[in-house]
C-alpha cells in the first residue's frame, strides 16, 4: 500500500509509492518499430493491461478487444490505490496517512503515435470527452478530495513509455498547488468580488502582449511569472470552478486549441519533439471549497532542467519573458499553425 | 536588468534573466579533452572569466593568476545583478520587484575535474571555507535578504559546464522553500520550546532507519518524506541558525562527511555519474527573524524525472521510501566508504 507522508520540516507531502519503481521503460531514440512490437497501448494488445476502465468504442466491439478509439485503464504500476481502511498518523514529525486514491492510464490513440499532434483531426476532442468522463467518476467518491489529469510527453518530461497518453490521479487531499490556487483566488474574490482568473482574462487580453491565441471559448496566453521557457495556460473564459462541469462544445474548442498549442510549442522549440507536461487544474471534488477557483490548463515545455537553486529556494530561473516567449508562438500562427488548421495530418510524418 | 515576478495565481516568485540564455554549454559526454580546453574554470584561463571576488591562493601568486586551489568570480551570466536603484511594483496582477542581488561562481579546484570524489584530501574543507567567506560577505550587504549556495552536477542537474563548480545566490527576499521551513521551525518552537532540527536529529538518532553517517558534529540522514530516490541531508549536532557561524572544525568535518555522502550516492546508484543537487539551508540575513532555524545541507541526487503530476500538484510520487534508501547508503560504508576514507584519491580514476 502507497503512504503519504509529510515532511515536518517543509509541510510537504511526497507520495512513497514502491510498485512505481517496477515499472518498464521504452527506449527513447531507440528503434521505433522495436517499441511498438513490445507497446502494451497498442490496439490488439489489450491483454497487456489492466481490464479496460472505460473506452469510446465502434459499435458492436468488446470490452477489452479492438475497436476503441481511446481507453483507459487502471495504472498497472500505481502511485496510489483503492483501499478499504485508512492507516497514518496526522500529527508528530512523522505523518502520514494511507495512500489511497485512483491512478488510471488514458491512452490516446489506438495506433503507435507518440506526438499529439500526429493524432487524427478530432481524436484530441474524444480524449477530452474521456477526461471529463473520468473526472466524473471520481469526483463520486466520497474518499476522494480531488483528481489531477495530466500527461507527460518525452523521456525529460517523465514519461516511461512513448505510445500517446495521459494519467488521472484521484487524491485523498488537495494537493499542495491547487490549494495555493484556491487560497489567491479566495482573497482575490474577498477583496474584489470578482474571479481572479476571469480578471486576468481581461486585463492579459487588454494589454496583449502575453496572448498566443483565443478562440470563441477560451484563451491561451504565456504567465506573467513563467517558470520555464513556453510555459503556456489555456483558460476558459466561461467561469466555472470544475472541469467536469465543462460542455460537450468546450470540450472540442479545448481540444482543438491544445492541438494548436502543442504545435506552436513544437515549431517554437529548438528540438525536433520538444518534452512537455500539462495538467489540468480543477476545483476540489468538495464543490463547496471551491466556486471562487475557475478551472485551465498549464502546459509545461521542458525545455530547461532545474537546478540547486530551484531545488533549494523554490524560485524559478526563466531566461525567457512570457513577452518573448507569447511573441514567438504568435508567429507561428501566420507563417504555419494554420496551415496546420485542418489537422488532417499525415500519419508518417515525424 | 533581471526583473523577479509574482504569479497572482499562485503567490509564486519567478526570477526573468535574459543574461542566462547567452550561456555556453559544454557537451556533456563528449570529448573530455575537448571540454577542458575550452573549459574557462581551469587554471591559467583566468581571463576568460570576470575578475576574481576572493581565492584561497599559494603566498605570493597574484589576484587572477594561477596559484589558487579554490576561486570565486561573478557569474558571466547572472540571473541577478547588483543595482544601486531598485524598481517594480508589488500590487496588482502583475507584480515584481528588481532582479537585485549576487551570482558568484565558486571553482571547487584549479584542475579540470568533474566529480567531488575526485578532489584530493582536503579540497572540499576549502571549498567549505570559500563557502562561509562569501556567505559573510553577502550578509553584510544591508540590501539582500537571504543566500543560497548550490551545487550542481550533471546535465540533468543543471550544470552547463562540467569543471567542478558551485554557486552562491544573494536576494533581495526570502525566499519561499526557506520561509517554509523557518515557519515551521518557529511553529514547533512555540509549541514545543525546542528546535525543530535538534528534535528530528534526536529522533532519527533513537529510531535508526533512516541514519546514513554521522561524526561528531553532523548528522547524515534520508528524511521521512524524500522528493526523490537517495535524498539525504546533513544537519549539524549544534544548533545555529547561520551556516556562516560554522566554526572551522564544523567546515572540515561538513567536507569530510559531504564527499563521503556523495562517494555513498556515486556507489549506490544505477548510473556511473550520477547527476545531483546540493544546497545549503542557511537563517536568512537578519538574524532576528530566525534564532528557532537550523542550518543544514539537503543532497538531492537527480535519479527520477519529475512529471506532470509533481508540476501539477507540488506532490511528488517516490517509488524508495527513506529506510530502504538509508540502509543502501549506509552498506557502502561497510564495503567501500571505509576504504576510501583517507580520500587521496588517485586523480586518474574516472
Amino acid at each position: 500500500m502507497p503512504e503519504i507522508r509529510k515532511d515536518p520540516t517543509s509541510d510537504r507531502w511526497v507520495i512513497i509509492a514502491p510498485a512505481r519503481a517496477e515499472r518498464p521503460r521504452d527506449e527513447f531514440g531507440g528503434d521505433p518499430a522495436a517499441a511498438a512490437r513490445d507497446c502494451p497501448f497498442c490496439e490488439g494488445r489489450e491483454a497487456a493491461t489492466p481490464g479496460e476502465l472505460a473506452a469510446l468504442r465502434q459499435n458492436n466491439t468488446a470490452h477489452d478487444e479492438p475497436g476503441w478509439t481511446v481507453r483507459v485503464v487502471p495504472n498497472k504500476f500505481p502511485a496510489l490505490q483503492i483501499a478499504k481502511h485508512s492507516s497514518g498518523r496526522l500529527e508528530g514529525l512523522h505523518a502520514s496517512i494511507a495512500g489511497r486514491g485512483l491512478h488510471e492510464v488514458i491512452v490516446e490513440c489506438p495506433e503507435h503515435r507518440i506526438r499529439v499532434t500526429e493524432l487524427e483531426h478530432g481524436q484530441l476532442n474524444q480524449v477530452m470527452e474521456i477526461y471529463r468522463q473520468r473526472m466524473r467518476a471520481a469526483a463520486a467518491d466520497p474518499q476522494l478530495a480531488a483528481g489531477m489529469i495530466f500527461k507527460n510527453m518525452g523521456v525529460l518530461a517523465g514519461a516511461s513509455l512513448e505510445h500517446a497518453h495521459s494519467q488521472l490521479l484521484a487524491l485523498p487531499l488537495v494537493p499542495e498547488l491547487l490549494q495555493r490556487e484556491l487560497d489567491q483566488g479566495r482573497a482575490h474574490w474577498e477583496t474584489h468580488q470578482e474571479c481572479l482568473w476571469c480578471r486576468l482574462i481581461q486585463a492579459e487580453l487588454a494589454d496583449g502582449a502575453r496572448i498566443v491565441s483565443e478562440s470563441a471559448g477560451f484563451v491561451a496566453l504565456c504567465p506573467w511569472a513563467p517558470r520555464l521557457p513556453l510555459e503556456t495556460w489555456i483558460i476558459p473564459r466561461r467561469h466555472a470552478s470544475q472541469f467536469e462541469d465543462a460542455t460537450d462544445d468546450e470540450l472540442e474548442q479545448l481540444g482543438s486549441l491544445l492541438h494548436e498549442v502543442i504545435h506552436r510549442i513544437e515549431q517554437v522549440s529548438p528540438e525536433a519533439d520538444p518534452a512537455y507536461n500539462y495538467y489540468i487544474h480543477s476545483g476540489p471534488f468538495d464543490r463547496q471549497s471551491g466556486d471562487h477557483y475557475h478551472w485551465h490548463v498549464e502546459i509545461v515545455p521542458r525545455l530547461a532542467m532545474t537546478a540547486g537553486f530551484e531545488w533549494g529556494t523554490g524560485l524559478f530561473i526563466n531566461p525567457i519573458s512570457s513577452e518573448v516567449a507569447a511573441e514567438a508562438l504568435r508567429q507561428v500562427t501566420i507563417t504555419e499553425a494554420r496551415q496546420a488548421a485542418p489537422r488532417s495530418a499525415d500519419p508518417t510524418s515525424p
